[in-house]
C-alpha cells in the first residue's frame, strides 16, 4: 500500500465545518466571524510518550486527547486537526486501530481532520489542533495563565495521579490489583480531554492550564505567568483527588510520600487547574455541574511568589516534587 | 538545558501579527475578516528528508520552506506557524544553526513562530503553516487542484531537477563539477518556496500545487481532481528548465534520460506547477514578473485523461518515471 491509497483509505474523511478537507495542498477553515483561533500541537515519540506495544486504538486516542486537553485549557471549542505521522512500515491492522481510536475521540468533539503528511521513520505522531474561542466587545474570551489574583481559589477537575500510578505498575516499580491497574492504565491511555469545562470556565475563571506535566510544576507556569504565588492543602490534593478513583488509596496501600508524588507530580492527567475568585464558587460548581466534570478546590493564591504545601492543620509539608522535563 | 530554556532561548519570537504566541496552551491567531485560513503540516525525518550530517541552518530553512511552498501552492499569504522538533539530545551549536536557518526564512515571509513542542527523540521536525486567503463575494480564492478544463496551457515556475541531481551526487551515483554540484545542492537543501508567485496568480491560474515528489507525478494529481488530462513537451521541459540553471546540461554532461528523469520525476524541486487559459498568458506572464519568478510554458491540458510526453516535433516520448512515494 503507497502513501496515497494510505492517506485515502484511513484517514480522509468528510468535513462538513472546514471549507476543504484532506487532498489538496493545503486545508482551508473559514473561523466563524467574532471568533479567535486557538492553536496547539503535540507531538507523540514511541518509548518516551508510550510503550511499542501499546493498544494502536488507545494511542490513537491519546494523541488527539492531548491535544483536545491544550483546547479545553484555553475554553476553546474543537473545530479541526492536522496529523503528521512517521511509519516505520505499513502495518494495515495498526493502522486500522489507529485510526478508529484517533477517529472516535475526533468525532465525540466534532473536530475534523483537515490535512497532515505520512512518511517513513520511526513511528512518530505530531497532531496540530484548531478550536474557536469567542471576541467579546473587541476581547477575546480565551482562558489564559495570566490572570489569576491574591485571594483567587485554585481548583483541579477530576482526578491526579492515576496514570503515574499505571506507569510505575507497569515498569514493575510497584504491584497493583488488577481492577485498580486496569482501571489506572485506562486514565494513561485513554485519558478525558476536559473540553466541555474548560468552555463552561470562560468567564468564570481567572486563569487556567491542562495539568501534562505534573500538578505542581504545571501550576508553577501559572503562578509565573500571573507573578502570583499559591498555597495548596495536600491533605485535600490526596483525600478529595485521588481517593475518588481509587479507595485502595484511602486504605494505605501505598505510603503518603508515594501518594503525593503521584497526585503533585505524577504527569499525563490532562487535568484542568484553574483559579476562580471566591465570589465565583458557585458560578464554579455550576460549570463543573454543566460540563458533568467534577472540580475540587484544593488552595488559594497567595501574593506572595512561591508555591506553598500544607497539611490539613495548615503545617507546611516538606519534599520536593520534580515536574517532568523532556531534557531534564 | 531544560526543555522551557531550551524553547525560551531559541523558539520565542514577538510576534506582532498573532494574539498570542508561544508559552501559553494555545496560541491565538484572528484571521483578518473575510479571509479563509490555510493549512499545511509537513514533517521531516532525519534519513528519509534530510542526511545526519546536513547544515542546521540549512534544514532549519527547508523544514518551513516545504511548508510555505504549501501555502503558495494555494495562493495563500504566510500568517503563522507551529514547530514541533523531537531532538536526541540538546545540542546548542545546532539548536542556535536550526534556528537561525528556520527564523531567517520565517521573517522573510513575515510568517510568525506561535507555538509548537519539544520533546526527547530520533530526530523529526513537524511544521504545521497558517495562511491568509480572501474571500471575495462569497468565494474564497485559494488556488486548488481542481480546476483545469482542456486547452489550458500547462506552466512550471523556476528550473526542475537541481535537488535530484544534487542528492545523486551526494550519494555518489554521479559526479558533479564543484560549481555545479554547489549550486544544486543549494536547490536541494535551501529551496525557495514559491510565495509571491502563488498569491500573483489568484485570479489567474485555473489550478495549481507545488512539485515536491515529481513533475509528473504531483501533475498527475492535478489532473486527477480537475478529471482532465494532460500533453506535455518533454523538449521545453529540458531546455528551458534545466538548462537556466546548469548551462552544462545543454552540453551534454548526461544522457537524455538522465536529463528528463531529473526533470520529470526528480522530487524536491518546490516549484509551483499551475495551469491557466491561453487567453491569460499575457497576465501569466505578468503575475511572473510581478513576482521576480520565471515560469514556462510546458504543455497544454487534453479533455482524454492521462498524461502524454512528446518530443518538440510533437512525437511520443517513451519511458516511465517512477513519482516518489514514502512507502513505495
Amino acid at each position: 500500500m503507497g502513501e496515497f491509497d494510505l492517506i485515502a483509505r484511513y484517514f480522509t474523511r468528510p468535513t462538513p465545518r472546514a471549507v476543504l478537507g484532506v487532498g489538496d495542498d493545503c486545508a482551508l477553515l473559514q473561523p466563524a466571524p467574532g471568533t479567535q483561533l486557538a492553536i496547539s500541537s503535540d507531538m507523540l515519540v514511541e518509548g518516551r510518550h508510550f510503550f511499542a506495544d501499546v493498544d494502536p486504538g488507545a494511542l490513537g486516542h491519546k494523541a488527539l486527547a492531548v491535544n483536545l486537553s491544550d483546547l479545553a485549557a484555553c475554553g476553546a471549542r474543537p473545530l479541526a486537526f492536522t496529523l503528521a505521522l512517521a511509519l516505520p512500515r505499513v502495518d494495515e491492522r495498526w493502522l486500522a486501530g489507529f485510526s478508529g481510536g484517533l477517529l472516535a475521540l475526533a468525532d465525540a468533539h466534532g473536530c475534523e481532520l483537515v490535512g497532515g503528511d505520512t512518511t517513513q521513520g520511526p513511528l512518530n505522531i505530531c497532531i496540530t489542533v484548531f478550536g474557536e474561542v469567542p471576541v467579546v466587545g473587541g476581547q477575546g474570551r480565551a482562558l489564559l495563565r495570566a490572570g489569576a489574583r491574591a485571594g483567587d481559589d485554585v481548583y483541579v477537575s477530576g482526578t491526579l495521579g492515576d496514570a503515574r500510578l499505571a506507569l510505575d505498575a507497569l515498569r514493575g516499580r510497584i504491584a497493583l490489583p488488577a481492577g485498580l491497574l486496569a482501571q489506572a492504565r485506562a486514565r494513561l491511555e485513554r485519558p478525558t480531554p476536559r473540553v466541555a469545562l474548560g468552555q463552561a470556565l470562560r468567564g468564570v475563571a481567572t486563569a487556567a492550564l491542562d495539568v501534562s506535566d505534573g500538578l505542581l510544576g504545571d501550576l508553577g507556569h501559572l503562578l509565573g505567568k500571573s507573578r502570583v504565588g499559591a498555597t495548596l492543602d495536600t491533605s485535600l490534593a490526596i483525600e478529595l483527588l485521588a481517593s475518588r478513583a481509587h479507595p485502595a488509596w484511602a486504605a494505605r496501600l501505598f505510603s503518603l510520600k508515594m501518594q503525593l508524588e503521584c497526585v503533585l507530580a505524577g504527569g499525563d492527567d490532562y487535568e484542568l487547574a484553574f483559579t476562580a475568585p471566591a465570589s465565583a464558587r458557585d458560578a464554579v460548581q455550576a460549570a463543573a455541574r454543566q460540563a458533568a466534570t467534577p472540580v475540587t478546590r484544593i488552595g488559594r493564591i497567595d501574593a506572595a511568589p512561591g508555591l506553598r504545601l500544607v497539611d490539613g492543620q495548615g503545617r507546611p509539608v516538606a519534599g520536593r516534587y520534580a515536574s517532568f522535563d523532556h531534557f531534564a
